[in-house]
């Protein structure tokens, strides 16, 4: 099938964890009444984002309630569901994960984040995942009817050669719940989007937790998608809502035949490659 | 030195070989004087930009008469001179070809464009420089008093990987002279300057020549200059300016240390290398 609809669902995250299920499911079930095939969630939909918090809300995967309910929406609506991330306990560690799950409700896969978000911008934003969590070892890609997926979440998306991995490896669409700031987020939450679209020639989708003033981390929201022509496609302002793109994925082939820069690279004189 | 000024010629190329040596003389002494220490022309600055061109305005390098006012240029005014490009003749092939040179007047080095310009967009742009260029094998990096510089030109741009191994190998400041035209040039110029300097947290400079809007190939223009936090400095419109930009090169330690994605990619899953 060439072409089909995703929705990024921008939910309003709050501290209570079966609240945000109860909502998760709700706006799952309007994104598919609407046609969506593919619907994915922010990063950290069932915990408020903060290390003090993750310990708390850790689940195991896929043996936990958030696991259970996301399996559970992507059964009934028959769809793929990029579940976001959720705190993820395992061997007495801490990652934050995202499971990806098929319309029959089975786990296709899960991606713990491999970059984890160490910044200081004085004055502006300081957060050290890595005091709490440990880093995901792996790239993660999922079939599906459509196309294939390649997932990263937040933090992730800085690093180029990932993305360009995941392309090489066949992904035409790249996922990445993410939760950048009021710092990072107007500044370089767009540039980056279309940098992957464009460099890879695919399209590029993040979805983010609607932006909440009183908690202790306030997302920039503005969950997107990207054509691989570079062209924002969908994009959120900061409240609560479900944003929708049509994914023709004949412009993958077009464009990658008008600008063939994936044949044009040079591996003789630079090469990049996966380490496994 | 941690900080200095660019100045990047927007020149208005004409058919005349010799008018447009005058005039890029003229413009690279009004840039010194108003205090610029690295002065870039744009690609195919002594010449149309067309295939059906190079072969007539090529030139050995150094052996010619560009390169011999270039060098002046760069003497007389005592600056950096990176000499946008010219098509150069050698052994029976063409090449399109940056020179950057030294404050005395010294080839520091040349770069010949790696990845050639061959794209078609039906009814919009169809170019193949490969029907006469050949392409260059190698990345060049030019050491100035004030930091390293890599060079690209134009197209090379598309290829995230060069840039990458340019800033890994000590390049504070990325300059590419560049032509895109009015399709690509509205839809990827900026989005793959601000993706180099973001991902790389580098400097980017691009020159392009004016637009000729009765030019074969109209020119997109909007020479610019990328602070390492994606920040536009300086842009040009369309006509023939020259367009300064302060480049504080503490910035580059300060966003990095502040954004430590340089330290935290993660070579045990992928690898960039430079193949030689």
């Amino acid at each position: 099938m060439s072409s089909f609809k995703i929705a990024l669902i921008q939910l309003a995250v709050t501290a209570s964890k079966s609240d945000n299920l109860l909502r998760a499911a709700k706006l799952i079930r309007e994104a598919s009444e609407k046609g969506a095939k593919v619907v994915s969630l922010p990063e950290c939909f069932n915990s408020p984002y903060g290390i003090k918090y993750f310990p708390e809300y850790a689940e195991k995967v896929p043996d936990g309630p958030s696991c259970e309910e996301l399996s559970k929406c992507a059964k009934d609506n028959k769809i793929y569901l990029i579940g976001g991330s959720i705190p993820e306990e395992s061997d007495g560690k801490l990652f934050n994960t995202c499971t990806i799950w098929g319309p029959t409700g089975k786990l296709l896969g899960k991606h713990r984040k491999a970059h984890l978000f160490d910044i200081d911008i004085p004055g502006k934003i300081t957060f050290q995942e890595s005091k709490v969590l440990s880093p995901g070892n792996q790239m993660t890609i999922v079939a599906t009817e459509y196309c294939k997926i390649g997932i990263g979440i937040c933090y992730d998306m800085r690093f180029p050669e990932m993305a360009k991995i995941y392309t090489d490896s066949g992904c035409d669409l790249l996922i990445y719940p993410g939760a950048f700031n009021m710092t990072t987020g107007p500044a370089h939450w767009q540039i980056l989007q279309q940098a992957r679209a464009v460099d890879n020639q695919v399209f590029m989708a993040t979805c983010a937790p609607a932006r909440d003033e009183t908690a202790d981390y306030v997302a920039w929201g503005h969950s997107m998608a990207v054509s691989p022509w570079g062209k924002i496609l969908a994009e959120a302002d900061a409240g609560e809502t479900i944003v929708y793109a049509d994914i023709d994925l004949s412009q993958v082939a077009e464009i990658r035949k008008q600008i063939p820069i994936r044949i044009q690279k040079r591996d003789d004189i630079y090469k990049l490659v996966e380490e496994k």
